[in-house]
């Protein structure tokens, strides 16, 4: 058994991995960690997990810590940057569900993050776990960055394209995410009464999401690739759904036979048959990603849509098969959830 | 393994009982019928079972669900009654998520679901397959009559008061369900425009699960009951909140102790410590009920509220957790899911 | 025109009063206060109102509120009790859209809001703005207290039968609210991911709207009453059902002639033919409370089901009812709007 | 008073223009027709018109609507085509608020609609009712063809910038409808269970609004336009967002001034200042179109964000609001409410 701590248990991600982990065969849930809501059960704050936790919030501590094979840290950005170098020193495997150690130019993550990195030694050494992309690196790492969101959204939409350098041009990433991505904080903005029945866009401007994203589709074309992206706020729990534009002028490729083959040994990503859209709620609960490609007719133009849901596959789904992973156990173990639909 | 057939696999209770069925470890599924959909995959259908569910849909034929060991029928109302017989007379165990089995009274049966009975001999035999009240019948069971999701939720948040003889006078369910109980059919009430974002009571005037409730209330407390019940529409997809009145003058009797006591061994039915309200979202995607009761202060009024997913622990879940006690395994085999949560 | 000033504009009750006081055809909108959003354009925060409100927010002064008519006291519970005396010695009219001055003892209305009463001497003057109720002395009034939503609601559902001395017993009023009576403060609970998709009771140990429905209820009836209060939360923003169950030994009363009678001549309340159940969408954004009675067949339980908008009928537009007769307009006056549906 | 006539009043687009025209001061509605709810009160239909509109559903005739000034066609594409002919003839104005005179290519009109074309001689006479494009010529029209939601939506985006010739390459239209734009048939793809909680895109290879759109930007810029449309489904009620990119090369254009000036006298668009992003409650119930227009920084990439009520602006607004230009009365006449938030 896998002797795992969460830090930061109270959010939604956080609330996620327990679900996730309490149902996982190789897992023993050792300690979750809060300093707000510090000696409450566990259960109390989240009853959807009664009868299936026994455990109560504790303070994070390295002694408690330093016991475990694994953290998670689904706290916000800058914690795990200070908190799990001293884990790591004493061979504790951290998987960071922030943002802390994703982007490696260290300058431009403090733009974006709007603070100096503590320990830019360990950006470097971190593994970006989006294991569709770097699955041999993950097995092999003692620090995994697990990827945004949007961003794991966007790179599974366009690896087999990007990959292949049949994209010329500008990349639009037109995004929409459920509500839950916002996380747990008490915001006017995420009230329930600002989000129902409403959709807007968000962050134009930029979002930190961005230089993630370019980050990665520069690395799979080999080049740097211009972006527009645009994120909106779903009036709905969980998903996300990208659709994506770029130009392909070569029009002698199969597309379709292009996503199939480069995902045919992906268990979470599922390429669906020509002219099918995929919804959100097809993952929703789940760690799968559902992908469509289409040409325009008597175009250049070229539409994917990618599908996951934010809180399994763009967060704590996709950080437990690292988990499983690094662990050497099946990829997909306690990971095989059926998407509740309705 | 258990030989499994569904069938009506179309509906909303059908794709719930795949979703749990392919995730139980000693089932094989091996037909899942429609007449309307014939020959299309299942996953077409449903794309949340995309990877999980190979089969297509067949037509309905007794020489194909006779080769399985238990049979659900996931159907109208009238369809069980003229099918399972068969089945059942060459030893097939047959649990049906409709109502053809549940009313004693085949007159009483007759009025409220306006067809005559085809198969009045069976309904004596068949158990009612509410396990906390039934198990060991439920055990010995070939034909079990699956409860009615607002039955299975007034029901169990009654049964330890009724069966103490505890109520005086009339008893009260203000009841209100997802959208999701009214089934798949194409109407327009149960358009997304014509439910979403309002509320409505349906049904006043006699809803067909009230006979259901008072059969099942009257045989708990030896006498027959009078039930004010009244049926509610909620604009969400999944869960039923009971909110139930009685009058209970003996004022001696700690109500909160009687019900953990009376469902102390019972896996899936959660009292909540007093004062805690259950929300629907506590037990979305799980076959919990979770159970709340509380005098009003200074009176003899005492109010129960009682939640499940009327898909799981209201439908499908149950129907397992049936399926479970008939063939001798535990009875949360493949019913473990924590609910998802947000 | 009638000078109107609104304190503490920038909750759901603000934006709903500006919204229907831009569109009355009697009223000049003098000054919108808030302390919190001093400086800022009114449209700024509230959209809807770009090119309808060219008002920036001021901080609450005496000075300037008593250049005006009217002011509504859309705060915070004891903010009206500490500032509207003085406006109201300069002559000036006042409604309080929180509960100040609600509950005329004053004992009781301490115990439930936990402070002291700041002017003792207002509540007694202060007319409680029910015009179905109170028509005559809300025209002659200088201080309205404006009712709460569920106790609108109930009242006037229960009104007819009331009045007419045929309830016997206890008063059971199971009530459901959408979000947007919880207000635009940032609390976790009313977050979207909290609220959506969930439904839930809250506050059965004792809700403050319960004194305020006594109050009114035993006024009505000529004795106290004995009641039961339930609300719930739905997920939805606007919309508050009653559903309410009470005795009426009497069968002998029509009693959708009766309450057919009793509200023929107000404009705001339409008694529903036999059999039809309000919706909530019915009032969506209107005045109106719309109201049906059933009698349970054979039995003495009768059902009330009464909806309003809550931040109409149940706030805002009571409000602005409210003015109209205290200034000699129409009573429907800038009213008249027909509810958004779907 | 206008004496008008609504075609086909059971659907959302009908229930809006009653819900609009009863509020209209210079309005007498005359005939409400519909085949299959003959007979029935409009109010026992949509019970927000009780005490609004006293009309029964009759059957259409030309008999009776010929006696109108104006006629609605609020039918399925391919009635008005038929129907209206006879009474322009009779010297009666129609707006058909489907497709039929929408595209003046008749042959292209056949492709997208499947069926050929009744009336071709009208088409040619027929103005496209965008007031903000086609005032006078709206004004003087016997038969307006009443714009699509999405073609409202993103002609409106796109004006300044295509009537400026700024525009260079491909157009994408990324658009996003609320579940009233499909209509109120029964089907199974807008039940509220297989929408609510999900977010999809669909018609990708093709959707009937593509020809519309084309036409319109077209002509805006007198040169043809390369498209890419891709719609996609809200789970909210009401609102069109459209999220459009197109490159601008020419750097020195102030685009929020462009939009502001090309602006400045429509009463019903209202451009936001830089950095706001409209939602689409800002304009629920209402005819008013927001939009924000922005340039990627340091990039040719434009991002305009377009947000609509489809039901109002994008259709029976938008209807009231080329009557009233027809009518000579003012443009905004009985349509000036405040969009409901929250």
């Amino acid at each position: 058994m896998i002797k795992v701590g969460i830090v930061g248990g109270t959010g939604y991600t956080g609330v996620e991995l327990l679900r996730l982990l309490v149902q996982h065969p190789d897992v023993a849930l050792e300690v979750v960690t809060s300093r707000s809501e510090q000696g409450q059960a566990v259960a109390d704050l989240y009853p959807n997990l009664r009868g299936h936790v026994p455990l109560v919030f504790e303070e994070p501590s390295v002694e408690v810590l330093s016991r475990c094979d694994l953290v998670f840290y689904a706290t916000p950005n800058g914690v795990a940057m200070r908190q799990a170098p001293e884990l790591l020193a004493r061979g504790v495997k951290v998987i960071d569900l922030a943002a802390d150690f994703r982007i490696k130019d260290i300058a431009e993550w403090s733009r974006w993050y709007g603070m100096e990195h503590a320990c830019p030694e360990w950006v470097e050494q971190a593994v970006y776990g989006l294991p569709e992309l770097k699955r041999s690196a993950v097995r092999d790492a003692q620090l995994i960055a697990n990827p945004g969101c949007y961003p794991t959204a966007v790179q599974l939409g366009l690896l087999p394209l990007m990959e292949a350098g049949l994209v010329q041009g500008p990349v639009i990433a037109d995004c929409k995410s459920g509500t839950s991505g916002a996380g747990r904080g008490a915001k006017v903005d995420t009230l329930f009464c600002e989000v129902q029945d409403s959709f807007k866009a968000y962050g134009i401007a930029g979002h930190r999401h961005l230089p993630e994203i370019k980050q990665g589709l520069a690395e799979m074309q080999g080049t740097p690739v211009e972006l527009t992206f645009v994120p909106h706020l779903l009036p709905q729990i969980r998903g996300i759904h990208a659709t994506l534009y770029v130009s392909v002028p070569d029009h002698s490729v199969d597309l379709e036979a292009l996503y199939a083959a480069r995902y045919a040994d992906e268990y979470f990503v599922d390429v669906l048959p020509s002219g099918q859209c995929p919804s959100t709620r097809s993952v929703r609960g789940s760690n799968f990603c559902r992908i469509s490609v289409q040409r325009i007719q008597n175009s250049d133009q070229v539409v994917i849509l990618s599908v996951i849901d934010n809180l399994v596959k763009g967060a704590a789904g996709q950080a437990v098969q690292n988990m499983n992973l690094m662990f050497g156990l099946d990829e997909n173990c306690g990971l095989t959830q059926v998407a509740l639909l309705p």
